[in-house]
């Protein structure tokens, strides 16, 4: 077996990460504050207890750099974590590229995608908070779903809006997220004040996740026992992702590189950007690494490339804090691509931050281009990477042409943020081709 | 972290098998061989030449007790082996069981199912046969979407016979064959004369898996330069699937455990079965251990527990050698449940010639029990199992369940040969109260 070459690195349960990584902490300027939609001030954290427990919101402000993983949350990510980093020997020669490509791959969670990393999370602090129920939004289904198997673990309740387009085009998703247990409905529903406006107002709408964010909040709102959670954009949420790049950092040097060259991920709210950025981010920080970091949006929902750094809110009806982010408007709504997952009007104030200050790059990625590549990475790797994902493989593939022709040999790490074996109707409409080029 | 008990036991790569196992080598009594339709002599390696490579009939004839894993195919089992084996500590706490419950789960191959193990072995030996095409038959499309990944890797084309009723059950599936490049027919098709035949007999029919061998296995003698391939049944396919075992003896063994004292595993035509089980019953043949190997069937389809042991065809058309094996008659059409990989007439006569010795049981479970089972699996451990899967889980529960009556406290492995992500309208059914309980 001398010729067979290594192929992937699992690190053992111990070698799990003990702690969550908060950028916040090593950033050269601090993000702005969210401030309250009424007063205009910054947020303090009674703003937010209606809508949080108390465990959540310390993480959403806090400047420590390592927060301790609980030991309950530990336990359940061992379900699935560390999960699997890949050089990927097959993508390299079926594009005849001279880069070194490596990918990690979040698509072996319970849900498919790196959403879990969070839900439980955010079940556990609810859970230990007293809370007996969430609400939440979902585009693809893959943050709902995660959140519904958190729910089910902690014996919580859970009801999900999902945006329109997706519940009815991915319904496999919503099955499953019922199979954990959950209540699934249709975003813009009929069951809220602000789902019925809406509908009154946009009766043909595609759904978005602003809407449905205000759907949930209102939801929450209304019930003290219940809490809403976010998926994705807030610094929490930023923070519990962290485990994948520093699971991603031990493993590239585990396959004896030193560094990255390149980081692709792909950004919709910024979730799993963060998740794999922000530990390779701290190395340049520190001065070990200088590895550009690259966030792949969908050229329907540009809103890192195409939209304005300011002060906007995070849902179509106004009820969240205002967030310093890119932003196309809370009232864009994005074509129905079919990464659904993507399909957000901002980007996580702290993404956009470090974007603002020149600390990561991004790129708009179009939908044929990134399923071309997503039938190139299966077809080489025999994963089929979700819709979202597909964007970052692009990104990454480009650079490796790039480095192809220029006769150079970088480290490229892709963020492979999910599994899209839910995706497959999208792939038969790529195959077909039939797939609006959005 | 002190009180984190571990959940799972992935090995390195490095630990990985690097021979398959023969339990014909370690048989007490040879296992009748297969006869020549026509002449109803033992077939000889010629018999087999315009089906399949000389490196399968070989094996499908050895009684080497171990026989190397080629390199390149060791290589390409890399992207997903060693697979994991879990304690499953919250299947236990949700059912309170004394029992220790422990689970190998096959379902984070690029398909979602064991399938790969012997599709990419089978690749191989075609390719370096000279071989260009490659064709199959699948139920629910676990073994096609494993050959046309398979094919995809060494570059053959592929076409694939599907179930009718899988594939118009399950669209997902034919999508990820195709998305790996084959080109896949709904069975009975009007494109074999078998096929032909069987329409004009049983317009209604929902196919079976007798049905689509007869189709792939007439394309294939139709072109010299074609293969047939089998998913199932036959020697060379019971060989390939040990590596299961082999891993899973080794994880077992690293929680701590010195032996099972259940195997319970999925029975259609007997490959997940073997995989998983002949390694445990080397154990027992040795006297190393007394392990209860358990075949869980479909109601629906109870070869084992109503069949009949006698030599018998493949398929439906009568195409295929006599194999000695339990047998519903290649008449037989199970009810359309949604196992669609166990919807098999017969048993692989390997599987077949150990239950008739007395080697290992068999139970037969219906539909709706299995399903129960799986969405309590899937709430307790996050991964949602194949439907297939659901019948070995279902046996296992009762097992443990049995055992917390009697206050005892047994080992207990389950083969978990696949998830269930593309499975979700079964599930759907299921959780509707509306599954038929075939």
């Amino acid at each position: 077996m001398a010729d067979v070459k290594q192929a992937k690195v699992v690190l053992d349960e111990a070698e799990m990460p003990t702690h969550w990584y908060n950028i916040v902490a090593d950033l050269p300027t601090p993000p702005a504050p969210p401030l309250h939609p009424g007063t205009q001030q910054p947020l303090t954290p009674d703003d937010l207890a209606p809508l949080f427990p108390m465990g959540l919101i310390e993480q959403e402000a806090s400047t420590e750099r390592w927060i301790e993983i609980p030991a309950e949350v530990h336990d359940i990510y061992r379900l699935w974590r560390p999960s699997p980093f890949y050089r990927a020997r097959r993508l390299e020669a079926a594009l005849g590229t001279t880069a070194r490509i490596y990918y990690k791959y979040e698509g072996a969670s319970p849900v498919g995608s790196h959403k879990t990393n969070s839900a439980i999370a955010q079940a556990y602090y609810n859970k230990i908070a007293g809370r007996t129920r969430l609400t939440t939004e979902t585009g693809a289904g893959q943050w709902g779903s995660a959140l519904a198997f958190a729910s089910q673990i902690f014996g919580l309740s859970c009801e999900i809006w999902q945006v329109r387009s997706s519940y009815e085009g991915k319904p496999y998703r919503h099955v499953l997220m019922e199979t954990f247990g959950a209540k699934v409905h249709s975003s813009p529903s009929g069951l809220t004040e602000a789902g019925r406006a809406l509908r009154e107002q946009f009766p043909d709408t595609t759904g978005s996740l602003g809407m449905a964010i205000s759907e949930a909040v209102e939801a929450a709102a209304k019930d003290p026992d219940a809490s809403y959670s976010l998926g994705s954009v807030l610094n929490h949420v930023a923070l519990h992702q962290t485990v994948i790049g520093q699971e991603a950092l031990k493993q590239l040097e585990l396959f004896g590189e030193e560094k990255a060259d390149f980081l692709f991920a792909c950004a919709g709210g910024g979730s799993n950007l963060s998740g794999i950025a922000f530990p390779f981010l701290r190395e340049n920080l520190d001065g070990r690494a200088n590895t550009r970091i690259i966030a792949c949006e969908p050229t329907a929902a540009p809103s890192l490339t195409q939209g304005e750094f300011r002060y906007d809110f995070g849902d179509t009806a106004h009820l969240t804090p205002l967030l310093k982010m890119y932003s196309l408007g809370p009232d864009f709504v994005p074509a129905a691509v079919h990464a659904g997952g993507l399909r957000y009007h901002g980007m996580a104030p702290l993404v956009s931050h470090c974007y603002h200050e020149g600390l990561m790059e991004a790129i708009a990625i179009k939908q044929r281009e990134a399923f071309e590549a997503g039938v190139v990475f299966s077809r080489a790797e025999g994963i089929v990477p979700a819709s979202e994902s597909n964007h970052a493989i692009a990104g990454a593939i480009r650079q490796a042409r790039a480095a192809t022709e220029a006769g150079e040999s970088p480290v490229i790490v892709i963020g492979v943020s999910g599994s899209g074996q839910l995706d497959l109707p999208a792939y038969a409409e790529y195959l077909s081709g039939n797939m609006a080029d959005s």
